[in-house]
C-alpha cells in the first residue's frame, strides 16, 4: 500500500469516534476513573471508545489502553495536544484536558487490567505458527532491523514509558499505527525509530506482525513462542557475508543441546544461573554482538570462531578460543566484581557451551581466514578531533532514549536491562575493548541506534564514543595498584584511550574515581 | 638410470676390491683388530679396501664400515656368505669367516670412531642446502615414504641392528645401494622396507639424497638441519586431499612460536620437558598421526581440527578441541601414570601450543565439515573371523622389525623410542580408540608398514590388529574397581574389543593382568 493510502485509512478510521461524543464532565480535580467514565469539560468520557474495561475496541480502530504505562500514555495525550501526534478526534479531548487531568487518567488506564490476549494452550499454539512471529521475536535483520521485542520487551509487554506494550493490542489498530510511521503521519517518536522499522516493512508484514502482536498473551506466563530463538534467522539479503545455519538446522541431541545452552548464555549471560555468576556487571555478550552474535559487521560469532589461537597484546600470550572467551568475562563483563570473582574455567560448562554455540553457526566457515563483516568496520578519521562534549548533546538526542539520560540503561530487574548500562558499576571495564574510542565509534555507527545502523555520521559515532568512553567505570582488572605502569603496559595508544585523563572532574581509572561516581550520582555533583 | 644399468654400475664398482687381494691370515680365534688387519685364511685384510680407520674409500665404493652396528654389520657378513646380499667380491671373503670371526671383525668396526664427516659450521650450513635434505629429514609423504631419519634414527646415525647409521657413509656407496634396491639386485632386508623407498625415489633423488646424508656429521651435535621440519610437506600428489600450508607459511611471530612447539610436542610428546609431565608411558602423538599430523588417512590434524565440539560417548559430554585433545593423554598417553597423574589442564601451554599446531595446518579447512582422509579410512570386513593366532604370525613377519619381537618397541633412551610399543606398561591404555580392533585394523591397513601402507590385505590387517589388541596394555582410567561396571559402561562393543577376555592366559583389564605380564617378561613363562 502506498504511504498516502495508509494515511487516508488511518484518518478515516481516527474519525469514527465523533458519533459516540456524548456528555462532559466538569473539568476540575476528578479522579482518572471519573474523568474516563464521565470525560470532562470539552472532554467526552474516554469509555465511550476505550471500552469501561480500557480494552478499546477493534471493530472501531480504538487502542486497548488498559495496563499501558502511564507515562506513555501521558505523552501521548501532551502530542495530541500539541499536534506532535496529528490526531482530529483526540486533539481536541488532549486539549480539553489540564495537565494534572491527562496524570489522572493515564494512571487510571495505566491500572486496569490489561487482560489476556489469548486464554488457553491452543490459542498459544496457534499465535507460533503466525508469519509474523520471526520478525516480532526474532528481528529482521536482513534489514538491520531488530526483533520488537528488542525494545518492546519480553513478549512485547512493554518497557519503561517509551516503549509501549503491544501484546494484545487490537491488530487493526497495530496495523495503522506501522502504516502511519510508515507515511510519516505518526512521527512522534524519538529518532525516527519506528519510521526505521515500518519503513523496512511491506503492507503483508505489517499484517503479519500485527496479526501475531494482537495474539499475544498480555499477562501470564509468556509463551515459549514468544521468546526469541536461540539462532535468529540473519541474513537472505546480506549476500556478501556469510549466511550461518538456521535453527532447523540444529540437531536434536546433546550438542544441539548445548547449542541452545549457549545462545542463551550469550542473550542473557548476567542473569543466566550458571554464567552469571562470573559476570561482575549487568552485561551480556549479545550487548556487543548483535543479533546474538549472528550479524554482519556487528563481531559476529561465526567470523570470530576461525581466528584463534591467536596471539593477543591483551594479555601477552596466545589465545585459544576459551581463553578469548574468558577476556570477555573478564574484561567486558567484569568478572572480578562477579560471585565467582573470576572468569569461568576453560573447560566450564559455560565456556564449552558459548563455544559449541559458536562453532555450530560457524559451519563451512574457512580456517584462519579474515571473513567479511567481522568485528566492526574501521571508521574513517573524523574530520574535526573527537570531542566529548558534543557526545553529550549527541547522546542526549539519539541514545538516551534507551541507554538513559545517565548512561544507566534501562533495567527490567536486577542486573537484567532491556537496554544496557554504558559507565558506571554496571557497564564494561577499562580493560575491555569498547573502552577505547576507534572501538567504540566503529561499533556505534555500524550499529547504533538500533535499528538505524549508520545513520549517524563519521564525526557523531567519533564525538559520542569520545562522551561514552570518557565516563568512569570500573577498574581494569590488570591494574595492580599503579595507574602509570598499567597505562605503559596495557593502554599504549594514548590518543584512543581517556584512561588516566582528567575529564569533566574525574581521574578516570583512578582509584576511588568510580567511587567518587557512585556517590555523585547519590548526592547529586 | 634404468635398474639394469644402476645394478651394471654397483657391480663394476665391487670389482675393484679384488685389485687389492693380498696376504691372508690364519683363520682361528684372531681378535677383529687382527682379522680386520691381517685377514684369515681366503679372506683378505679388511683394511684393504676399508681403510685402517675403517672409513672406506669413496673413489673405490667401498663403504665406511667404523661405527656401523656390529650386529648390522655381522648379518651383512652373514648374508654376502649366504647369497642373501649378492656380492662378488664379499662373498667369498664372507664364506671364509667362521661366525666367531664375522663376530670379531663386526665388533671392531663396530668401536671404531666414525669421524665426522664434517667439521664445520660452514660445512653444515652447506649441508642444510642440499635438496636432498627434504627426503631425508621429511620424507616424501605424497609417495607415503617416511623420512630416512625415521627409520635410521636422529641425524641418520642408525638404529639398533636393523637400521644401519648413514651418515657420513660415502655418496657414491649410498647411490650405488639405493639403485641396488631399487633394481632388486639388494633385497637382504626385512619386508622390501628399502626397495618401497627405493622405488619412489628418481635416479636425481637417489643422487640428492646420497649427497645429504654424506654431509650430514657422524658424531657430535645433531645439526639443526638434520632435524625434521614441524610442518613437513605433505602432498603435492595427494590432489584428492587437504593440502596443510608449508612451513614457509608460517609466520615469524610469537603465534608461529607456539605453532613450532606445539609440532615439537606433538613429535616427541613422551620426552617433552612440559608435555612429558603428562605421558604415562612411551607415546607421542605422531605416533597414531602420520608424518607429524599431517599425513591423510592417518588420522590427520588439519581434518580433526573442525569437527570439535562434539559429543563423545567416551565421557558422556560435550568435548571442545582442548578436551578432546586432554583424552589423548588420558587414554593413548596413559596419563594416570605420568608424573603429573592426568591430562594437562585445558588453558595450559601444553594444550595451547598443540592447539595452535593443529589449528595454523588447518589453514583454510571448512569449519564442521568432514574432510576426505579424516580418520582412518573404515576397513572391510575380514573374509574369516579375525585372528590373533594368526595375526602372531603375521606380527613377527611383518612388525617385529621396528616394533620388537615382544612388542616393546625400539628404544633409544629412557622413554624415547625409534618405534612404540604397542602392549605393556608403555602402551596406549585400554580406553583408547586403537585398543578397537576396528580401528587398530584401519590404522594398520592404512598407515603399516611405514612406507609401505595399503601392502597388507583387509585379512592379513584385521589379524595382526586382533594379535596386537589382544595383548595386556594399562588399564582402562574409567575402571573404577569393577571390571564388568566398566565393560557395560564404556566396552560396549563387545565384536572388537578384547577388554574384559581372557586371551593367551591373560584375562584383559583384570586387576594384576598388567603385573604379571610384567612378571612373565622377566622371567619367561
Amino acid at each position: 500500500m502506498p504511504a498516502s493510502l495508509a494515511s487516508k485509512r488511518a484518518l478515516r478510521l481516527s474519525l469514527i469516534p465523533f458519533l459516540f461524543v456524548s456528555a462532559l464532565a466538569a473539568r476540575g480535580a476528578d479522579s482518572g476513573e471519573t474523568l474516563a467514565r464521565q470525560g470532562a469539560s470539552g472532554a467526552p468520557p474516554c469509555v465511550t471508545c476505550h471500552g469501561t474495561d480500557g480494552r478499546g475496541n477493534a471493530a472501531g480502530g480504538f487502542p486497548s489502553l488498559a495496563g499501558l504505562s502511564a507515562d506513555y500514555q501521558a505523552k501521548q495525550l501532551h502530542d495530541f495536544a500539541s499536534g506532535k501526534r496529528a490526531n482530529p478526534i483526540m486533539a481536541p479531548i488532549a486539549k480539553a484536558l489540564s495537565d494534572e487531568q491527562i496524570q489522572a487518567v493515564a494512571e487510571y488506564y495505566a491500572g486496569l487490567d490489561a487482560g489476556s490476549g489469548q486464554t488457553d494452550q491452543q490459542s498459544s499454539d496457534k499465535a507460533a505458527a503466525l508469519p509474523g512471529r520471526d520478525w516480532v521475536v526474532n528481528g529482521h535483520w536482513q534489514a538491520n532491523q531488530p526483533a520488537c521485542v528488542a525494545c518492546h520487551g519480553d513478549g512485547a509487554r512493554g518497557v519503561g514509558n517509551h516503549f509501549p506494550a503491544l501484546a494484545g493490542q487490537h491488530a487493526g489498530y497495530l496495523e495503522a499505527q506501522l502504516k502511519a510511521w510508515q507515511s510519516g503521519q505518526r512521527k512522534n517518536d524519538a529518532g525516527g525509530l519506528m519510521a526505521a522499522v515500518a519503513n523496512a516493512m511491506t503492507e503483508q508484514q505489517i499484517k503479519e506482525v500485527a496479526a501475531y502482536l494482537a495474539a499475544l498473551p498480555t499477562t501470564g506466563e509468556i509463551p515459549e513462542h514468544a521468546r526469541p530463538d536461540p539462532a535468529p534467522r540473519v541474513a537472505d539479503a546480506l549476500n556478501n557475508y556469510f549466511q550461518p545455519p538456521l535453527l532447523e538446522d540444529l540437531p536434536d541431541n546433546e550438542f544441539g543441546a548445548s547449542v541452545r545452552r549457549g545462545a542463551d548464555i550469550f542473550r542473557h549471560t548476567s542473569t543466566d544461573a550458571e554464567a552469571g555468576r562470573y559476570v561482575g556487571n549487568s552485561q551480556s555478550c549479545v550487548n556487543c554482538h548483535m543479533n546474538n552474535g549472528r550479524q554482519a559487521n556487528a563481531a559476529p560469532m561465526w567470523a570470530a570462531w576461525g581466528q584463534y589461537p591467536a596471539w593477543r597484546g591483551k594479555n601477552q600470550k596466545v589465545n585459544t578460543m576459551a581463553e578469548r572467551l574468558q577476556g570477555c568475562f573478564t574484561y567486558s563483563q567484569n568478572a572480578q566484581a562477579s560471585e565467582a570473582g573470576q572468569a569461568p574455567a576453560a573447560d566450564s560448562q559455560v565456556i564449552v557451551d558459548l563455544m559449541s554455540f559458536m562453532f555450530w553457526q560457524s559451519k563451512s566457515t574457512p580456517t584462519g581466514e579474515a571473513l567479511p563483516g567481522r568485528g566492526y568496520p574501521e571508521l574513517d578519521k573524523p574530520a574535526q578531533p573527537f570531542s566529548p562534549e558534543r557526545g553529550a548533546g549527541l547522546y542526549a538526542e539519539h541514545c538516551a532514549l534507551c541507554h538513559g539520560d545517565d548512561g544507566q540503561g534501562t533495567a527490567l530487574a536486577k542486573r537484567r536491562y532491556q537496554f544496557p548500562p554504558l559507565w558506571g558499576d554496571q557497564a564494561f571495564n577499562w580493560g575491555a575493548g569498547m573502552h577505547r574510542v576507534n572501538t567504540a565509534a566503529a561499533f556505534i555507527q555500524a550499529n547504533m541506534p538500533l535499528g538505524k545502523p549508520g545513520s549517524l555520521s563519521v564525526q557523531q559515532a567519533w564525538d559520542l564514543a569520545a562522551f561514552i568512553t570518557s565516563q568512569p567505570r570500573p577498574q581494569d582488572p590488570r591494574f595492580k595498584g599503579d595507574l602509570d605502569a598499567t597505562i605503559k603496559d596495557f593502554h599504549g595508544n594514548r590518543a584512543m584511550d581517556y584512561y588516566g585523563k582528567t575529564v569533566n572532574g574525574y581521574h578516570l581509572g583512578a582509584p576511588g574515581t568510580l567511587e567518587q561516581w557512585r556517590k555523585e550520582r547519590t548526592t547529586g555533583r
